[in-house]
This record gives structure tokens, C-alpha cells and sequence, in this order.
């Protein structure tokens, strides 16, 4: 009797950075070679006429070996739908789930989703993809390759260490600042942010602030909060302008009394 | 008259990822592939015949470029002075800033720097630039390249989210572990511990854990902490044993009440 071993199907969570090509792995680049499509939301419509996401996605795919990309429309979510607001995110994300299980029926072969910044960061990719499994209609398994995040680019650009020397770094979201800041936390990196929540921050704050990062559009404010408040909001408004979307990431620090470089490095 | 631009002389502080060379962004093979040399601590010494990291860098310097590497053993820190621990590491990173500035002094051209995993955490070599270059002998521009950090793998390898849906993440290090814990944070990432901090804590946890990530000798351990403290204690002593030398890295989380998926996920 021969015993034929079959290759499972794949499904690769690739993170791909921050939308420029170059700053894509080898790693995440081998590994989109190697599939034989690529899933991607497509959130183009009546508003948004292009959706420059999908387009940034379709360059690295295109560049990094040709591979097809397979677009799924986004499903619309109730953003009005305030007295049931985790009811209607779980149904959009219920539909997110069947929309890309549909492609995964219809087409055979591995297949890619190309995650923004690092899929172990405030991204549904990984969530998705455990919910199609979960369903049972299409049998695959499914690995992840990490990618530059936001928040690696934004101290890179700064030319910035994300603490002082040995301190904790709390990474949160807009809606949870005012949150951190009361608990005390001093040295705190907003990823999702959608109204610029720092700007209504009281006390004494240093702020590293970027939007668009990685991008042809990229804007990069740095300076004490108070002195720069107007600047953030106006280089935000003009990144929106300019890219048709913004997305933005900061570091806020409160000033402490300058100490001798200590331990707590690597290296 | 005629105006010459001079092309100033770069620094460029290039992170490289886990250390597997597939780990390497484009990005960052494209900025090695343009310097003169690498710069890299040779911390090989009586009691440690080879130094496994910078043979890591030199593979990866080989690879992108064939760039010469070269090498600058690393000062002797005085780890017993215990009265002045401040005073022995302030020493410590003075002597390795001398002896970085000498090769720059001594060698023509754009210079690299390989960091392990991502510069923006628990990492000496900005400061050490940064302190270069206030001493003023040698005049350059520097800028940074991210790489994937320690913590990124680690989501990866355990094809995890750092955080549940919209939460915030505490990164700190293994000699802050229990402060934090204190403070009542349930979703911990520790990325520099020299002991295995996480086996001495008390109540529920679960843990995601990986040594040497990115590396042949890559280890992952996952569980309730109260099942899985003997293993990890085994597997981060064989790493040791195999590899030369041990980085782990690991999330804790305080098990929640499930949830169903709520919002403040990006995409």
C-alpha cells in the first residue's frame, strides 16, 4: 500500500508593514511567492471611490510575485445601530467571515491575506480566519508572518527608544487613553485613534506623534503636547487631504527629571 | 562658483529582526547593502569561545551585500560593583561609545549598526549614536530602519493578538514583572528576563512563551502558568544549552469572562 502524503491547504496571515513595498520581510515575501492568491476587503463605493488600502495591497502583490488578487466587498456595518453596538459589530464580523469563506470555496489553491503593520496589533485578520476554520466548510490550516507595525515606524522616524531606559510602554487605543492616563501610566502609544483624543490631555506631556507612516504622505509632529496641539490637527486634516484616509499613532510622555543612562538593556 | 553638495557621512542604525536572515526587511537589506561596514560587538572571551549573535550578523551582513563586519570587543562591565551599579553601568556604555567612535574615527564611509529584533525596545545602540555623536570627534547624520522584534514572533509563532479585542498591552521587563502585576494589569508582555519572573507569580495566568525566536533553536510553550512552569523552566534550559545563549519573550494574561468580538480593531 502506498501512503500518499497530501500537502494541507495553507492560509498565510502575512503582515506587510506599513504599506511601502520595501518594508515588507523576505520572510513575508517568500511566503506570498508561494500562494496562489491573495484575499483583500475592498471598501471602494458610493463614498469612497478608490480604496487606496486595497490599492497599496495590490502593488505588494504585484510586485512580489504577480500573485492575483481576489476582492471581496466590504459588508456594510450599522455604525448608527448605538443601542445594539456589539450586536452589530459581531454581525459585520460574522459576514466578513462568510464573504472571504465564499472565496475560499470557489477558488482552490493557498491562499494570503496581507495584514497592515503587524497582525498582532489591533487587526481582526487572525479572529477571521479562526472563524472560517471554525465553520467547517473549508479545511486549511494557517500560520502568521509578522510585519512592521506603526508603531516601529513612528519611533524609527523619531529616531526614538519607546521608554526611558528599563521603563513599562502601555499600548492602547484612542477610546482607552484618558483611561491610562489616570491609572498613572506615563509613557503610553496610541494605535488607534480616530479624533486625535490627546489633544484634549491636560497636564504637562511630550508627544511623538506620525500619521501615514511608511507612506509618500507620511507627517511626523513632535514637541511638548501644548506647544503643538494645532499642528497635530492641522497636519492630520492635510494627510486625510492628500491620501484620501489617515491613520495615525503617537507616543506620549510625561517629562521626568533626567536620570544617569541605567540598566535595563538589551545588549 | 561652483557649489558641491557634499554627501554626508550616515550612520544607519538597521534592525534585522529575530535573527533569521529571512527576517530582514527589504528596507533594511537595501540600507546594508549601501554602507562600507558594519559595526559589531564581539563579546567572544575566556569564558565564552564564540559569539553566536555576532555570527548571526555576519551571516546577514554576508548575505545582503557581502558588507565587511567589523568587530569591536565588547568592555568588560563590572557586574559585582553593587554599591555604584548606576556608576559601573554609566561607565560601561561610556566605554562601548569610545570604542565605536575609534572604528568610526578610524574607518572612511557610511557605517551600519545590526540590532537585533527592533530599536525601539529595551535597546542601548540609539543612546550609544546619540552619545557619538555629542562628543562631537567624528561628524555624521544617523537615521533608524525597524525591524520585527522578539514580541512580533512570539504572536506570530503562537498565531495570536496581543491583546483581547480593543484592550491595552503592558510591555515591561522580567525585573518589573511583579510591579505591574500589582498595578493590576492582566495582559503583560515581558521581553527582557534574565530568571523566568512569570514562574514565581501566584493566581491564574495563561502564558504564550518562545526562546530564541526566529532561530533554529526556537522553543514555544503555552498553557495555564500553573501547568506549564516545569516546562518552561526544561525548555528555556535546553535552549540554553543548544543555541549558546537564551531570549525569551512571553505574554501573560489574566483569564476574562469571554466576550463576544466587540470593536476598536483596526481594519
Amino acid at each position: 500500500m502506498t501512503v500518499r502524503r497530501v500537502h494541507s491547504r495553507r492560509v498565510r496571515i502575512i503582515g506587510i508593514g506599513s504599506g511601502h513595498p520595501d518594508q515588507v520581510t523576505h520572510e513575508a515575501a517568500a511566503a506570498l511567492r508561494g500562494v496562489a492568491f491573495v484575499i483583500a476587503a475592498d471598501k471602494a463605493g458610493p463614498d469612497q471611490p478608490r480604496d487606496r488600502l486595497l490599492e497599496a495591497r495590490e502593488e505588494i502583490a504585484r510586485r512580489y510575485g504577480d500573485v492575483p488578487v481576489i476582492k471581496v466587498s466590504d459588508p456594510e456595518r450599522d455604525r448608527d445601530d448605538v443601542v445594539d453596538y456589539r450586536g452589530a459589530v459581531r454581525d459585520w464580523h460574522e459576514a466578513r467571515v462568510a464573504a472571504y469563506e465564499a472565496v475560499l470555496v470557489a477558488h482552490e489553491g493557498d491562499a494570503a491575506f496581507l495584514v497592515w503593520g503587524d497582525p498582532a496589533f489591533y487587526d481582526s485578520t487572525i479572529r477571521i480566519v479562526e472563524g472560517i476554520q471554525r465553520r467547517g466548510r473549508v479545511s486549511f490550516e494557517y500560520d502568521v508572518i509578522p510585519g512592521i507595525s506603526s508603531v516601529q515606524v513612528l519611533a524609527a522616524r523619531h529616531r526614538i527608544v519607546l521608554h526611558e531606559v528599563g521603563q513599562p510602554i502601555l499600548i492602547t487605543t484612542g477610546r482607552r487613553l484618558s483611561e491610562a492616563v489616570d491609572q498613572g501610566h506615563d509613557n503610553i502609544v496610541v494605535m488607534l485613534d480616530g479624533n486625535l483624543a490627546c489633544v484634549e490631555l491636560e497636564g504637562e506631556w511630550q508627544i511623538w506623534w506620525g500619521a501615514n507612516l511608511g507612506t509618500a504622505d507620511e507627517r511626523l509632529v513632535s514637541g511638548r503636547l501644548a506647544d503643538v496641539r494645532d499642528e497635530l490637527r492641522v497636519q492630520r486634516d492635510t494627510a486625510k487631504g492628500t491620501s484620501g484616509w489617515v491613520m495615525d499613532t503617537y507616543l506620549l510622555r510625561r517629562p521626568v527629571p533626567q536620570v544617569v543612562a541605567a540598566s535595563g538593556d538589551n545588549d
